[in-house]
């Protein structure tokens, strides 16, 4: 039995035949795409509820489900140039997982295609701003993940920001949706450096307020972050560290859909399917179909290409 | 062993020990009711999440658990004059089915009666429409349901609305809280004559508005169809075909009490006990218990009997 | 609105479409019928892991997925000539319940048809053996359930079988399965007047000869009781009161089925579909299903009607 | 082998390196604590859906997951002189755990600390209340709990309202968020006595509104009783009663949080794991959190100890 | 943004750092390999509980738990050239769905390697039959799967085995495990043709006689079908049509490997992740290992490559 | 508010009320006890499905519902001395959880009673064999956990049988139940230094012969192993790593009770409530009561104290 050309052929006609699970509207193949998906399904520094490593193919299910049309944009997804690599081949250790984002989003950014990451737990953010400078960064968490280590663990999810505020500098970087940190994190000198909005702020300026506020301090270039905690757990009951009182999960589109012209890299985390009754991984989905439809259409009516 | 007098005495001295499950307000029988309520469990062309056909029971049983007493409108719901026939016999062909319902529901229509019909999934309702014209329709629902057909079946859970259309004509029929649609569907030229009113519009113009909008179109007599999908996931996560971003369980509520005095026939659908953690089938329960208790309230604020 | 005589045509014509959810097989009305299948939803006396109370319904649900036909007897359940009168009006109160338990069992063992209660918990056997003398008595039950009371109540789910010896009187019940006893109920002099065979003796001595044993004790009346918790976990994960080490699902089919021509009583409870997978109602279904299937044969085999 | 004076250095010694499950921020022992917190493992005169026997160890465990650092107040909550006693011993009687509680919630109110009852069930709120005169209180619950017995028992959990209303005397009551009562309850001539501001109420008023009148009404000294059912099944879908149409997280929050200065006993109960995602949990413990936290803030506001 | 030359060789470069989620062990192509692993996710002539289609991918994830090395045989499945192609495309047509098994089982019998394909539903099987001739098959099942059509439908799950036997002919195929069957399947001339092995017959006979009469019967290619609700529900819990009284898991196994050197085509079906605790899945995953590592033991001792 | 001398006894006074969870037959002190059983919840080296640090809360939970009498011995486990320090305070790192299992049951030992530890993962167990010499242990596992290291750790639970090699020697070892090992386990030079008993050979020696064999081989000091994994799937599938084709929940106890009179340290590991029914904490509980009961029975008879 070998390897010959009539086989090869086989191989390639069985292909017709066959599809690996990917997000529905990714039909493209990555030379021709815009959008580039992946899954990272790592959890590893994860303590409290793990499962995340999950999330990218219960998120893949779930996007089944969903027509390619949005309506709110008027844009077919199928025409957004999606691909979907699969999901990275990752091992227990954090930093040789961060080195392989790292790497995947090197190319991506480079190829100038957008990344749209699908975790896996929060930590893999950081792999992908290694590769940035001059951005500004959104993050949505209900965690201000500011600690300097965690378990001994610089890159444990609970340092995410900390660590993007060393990569990016100060002044740079809004998170929304803060309702939980320590006295440690609150207290160094360095919290001021991000721009915390918490949960509270939001619920009393109201949303249009603070998508001002974020309008008018970022840059032309936007890592957006997605930690699904910063929902609230009546929207997005599924997710490894659940808080009380989180942000809507129409408030979370419209931060995203209002700036999403300015994003150049996207992903979304911390979504476990253990704990979830479908929903979560529903809203996750929507979220992605969200961010690229409301992106295709600001850039249509910019008519940029 | 035979079936002779003194034994069916015992048939009937039995009777009186046993109930079969219903809705625990309905002790009414047929003849003296004047709200029918009736389950469908049929989910036969729902592809997605199935087990809306194990809904009726599910909601009777959750619905032993209200009081009977609705204290908004001060209505006993033991006066309300309420019978449960139990389920439609049902089969695995769609066609049958509404067949059967359409059968049903004209008896009931003829007699002067409402009925309340609990899926199974949303293509029964056609079968009671059939029975109808010169009426508005209401229907709560995340999906615009207008596909001419979908799998070759034009009585999919997926073309209600299209189906709704041609029975009732244009400008009769209000869907709220629409978030999903395909480009065939809202491009067609026959969308227009259904009002749909997006989930997003009834956040943006707010909930007195769009009930204002209905009351100054609707005729005098309104069936009022509830895809529980409708109702966002926070508030109904046990639905067949969940989408984010959806009207609140409170919305909802007002829309239907706010003009049940003109409603003539009743659904409520989609739910699936299957991805439920029972709250589901208790808000469908209580929005039978809404339906009923604002109607006649309604009603004898008019001096109506 | 009245109930004339047009109205009642229309109820009974409704009829036709309508079905209460019963066993499957249950196509004869209660004259014609030899088994009368009821439900009991009670479980209040119960305080582990209730739920029986839920039982009768997923019983039901569950038994409809079985074929009519039984190949192990060559009998068709349809032609069995059994009927399903539905579920007990039961309330807080074990007294109460037991004695409208005693009232139906009384009409039925005098039309001298044959009752298959379906619990609802263990205490409602007491109810069908107060009509009941000269029988024995077979139990599955992983408890001895000899408590003379339990939190003060003598109707507890914990003394069945101490209340059934004062009604059948010693040497009259075998309860097979015994894993679980208290200090007072086994040193009781009343212990020995019940022949318990524990779960390790079935697992030592064989099935066969348990059964050997049970057919020679036994007289031609025999009420058959089985406590779903007398099977292994396993077999059997959805009961209110687990414990390991129980007899086969198997074993208790062999049980039921080599005596089922001189079972004049049955029922089967302590099931709870809260804590099940499915599987447990399923069985409890099929034991129904053995134990008609089985005495069908046998009486054919011994030309009687 | 005996309890010499040696061993007993060896359990001494063993003791350093064992916890039992406690709240975590319950870090000091009942002497030097000013809040006492304590679980009632209690669920016996609970009908619908059990297991809030279950919640206390289920909110401790959530609770681990908390910061103990409080954001939103500044507060460090291990500096809050906190202990947990563990679980009260308790049996089936309820009278006889409303006795325990009153024993156990006067020494602690006599030494001048604060009790936090972890239920169990509501009912176990009266055994506090009768230790208590002259004091306000303030409840949140979906139903007036004001039936005068409930299956033949005072003490049911549908009674609490009533008890207290018994104990405290007319208008010292005030109930948020009902929704749900009886015709029985609502026509007492003593329902007037308390204050029952619906949950609707509370909607159309505004949040703000209902904390001026809460504000307005109290005396000094208030005891805040959580029914977690208060809540909308959205944010609390593991409870015993789920009533849709509820309070949000946040608004229960800002009424609590709003008058903690005030608080002189505290308990929150109904809740259950049996039917939940982990999330009822996690706000039961937060709400805590939110207490303790804000009625510390408050008092170091007043410079007062 | 284009396709040329440089960025093709970034796809390629980014696929070293991807992988689709397959088997573990799958770590040849097509080409290289003996063992052609792939899924079918459809389950759509399914109607009491579904899932199946999710069943491929949750294998997948279960088998990723299993150690490479086989104790039992001594053999390093990573050896074993076992590839992985993904899911098959399918729709909702059941012919069109064995049209695609049919074509792709074509080319992979052509090169003489075998198809190991993972359901879905048991219909799935008629397709690959199709390209066979001469060969006997071995079915584990608990369901005869004899009638002639089901719900209209000559390609229903329930017709299985009459399907093969039109393609096989009489005396070619052997069903084990079967303890549900309809008056009209047994009743059917057709259906001695068949060899059923009733489980009854398994547990009197003993597995070793069972496996004797099979060994007896078969010629030198084997076609073997597993559904898993062939094994017992304590084994196999998440099956879409549970029947009590099964194969034991052991047995199972036992037949399977004892015969596996002669097996040209290998499918397993029927398992549905939605009604498991994991327990499952990964019994199918061990079955899956167990084949492939038995037989590679088989050819290793007769000295076959 | 301080710590004066009436406080301090009201303090006492309160303790009176007040339980914390533990093993409901333990209830003695340390210091009058023999058996002292505690919690390690301790699940950080665990990857696959995660949650056994819940296990001990479940088992004392699930303890409960046993009666205090053993009937297979005639033993009222009340009588027989058992303590229940509660749960190890553990943190993240490994290597210090072991140091605190060993420095806690090197007090235990020396004090000559019998540690019963009940896990969190297997590797705790290696903490409490760094305290013997010249015992030997058997080990129930479903792994040969002969790993040297895992993930970077000697300490991982895959490497548990391999460090009790080196801690106790060689032929010192019994294992029963291996079903799993890997290529570089099975080919070690070391692994013939333990006897795997796998699985397999249970079913063909019979367990009467497995016992012989380990009574034969045995010192008269014993170490005591379970990891729930060692037992099929179908009577334990709420454990870490599942494996089919395990031994039978009896087999278990049969090893367990044959030897228990020389057993001196006891532990039951891997058990994990979030993939439970509830039957495997239930079973687990059985099993302490199954050892101590066997124990203090087969040291009765021995006339032994
Ligand atoms: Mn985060
Ligand atoms: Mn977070
Ligand atoms: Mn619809
Ligand atoms: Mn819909
Ligand atoms: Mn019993
Ligand atoms: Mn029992
Ligand atoms: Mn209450
Ligand atoms: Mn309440
Ligand atoms: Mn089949
Ligand atoms: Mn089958
Ligand atoms: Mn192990
Ligand atoms: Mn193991």
């Amino acid at each position: 039995m070998g390897g010959n050309g009539k086989e090869k052929n086989h191989a390639a006609e069985l292909s017709n035949h066959f599809s690996h699970l990917k997000i529905a509207d990714a039909i493209e193949n990555y030379e021709d795409s815009k959008y580039v998906i992946f899954g990272v399904p790592f959890d590893n520094t994860s303590s409290y509820r793990r499962g995340s490593r999950l999330a990218p193919n219960s998120i893949r299910i779930a996007y089944d489900n969903l027509e390619s049309f949005e309506p709110n944009y008027g844009i077919d997804l199928t025409q957004c140039k999606i691909s979907d690599l699969g999901d990275l081949s990752v091992y227990e250790d954090v930093s040789y997982v961060l080195s392989e984002v790292e790497d995947v989003t090197r190319i991506i950014f480079n190829d100038r295609k957008i990344p749209v990451m699908i975790g896996g737990e929060h930590s893999i953010t950081v792999g992908a701003l290694r590769n940035l400078k001059d951005v500004s960064m959104v993050i949505i968490d209900a965690h201000s993940d500011f600690r300097d280590s965690y378990f001994d663990n610089k890159y444990n999810h609970a340092c995410v920001t900390r660590r993007a505020l060393e990569i990016l500098g100060p002044n740079k970087i809004i998170s929304v949706g803060t309702r939980s940190t320590s006295l440690e994190e609150i207290t160094s000198p360095d919290y001021k450096k991000v721009r915390f909005i918490t949960a509270n702020e939001v619920r009393e300026s109201g949303i249009s307020n603070v998508i001002s506020e974020i309008k008018n301090s970022i840059s032309d270039s936007v890592y957006f972050s997605i930690d699904m905690d910063g929902i609230d757990p009546a929207y997005a009951p599924g997710v490894g560290t659940p808080e009380p009182y989180g942000l809507s999960s129409v408030d979370v589109r419209s931060i995203l859909t209002s700036i999403s012209d300015k994003i150049i890299g996207f992903d979304i985390n911390e979504m476990t399917p253990l704990y979830d009754n479908g929903n979560t991984s529903m809203l996750a989905a929507k979220l992605i179909q969200d961010f690229i439809a409301s992106r295709e259409k600001a850039i249509l009516n910019k008519n940029i290409k």
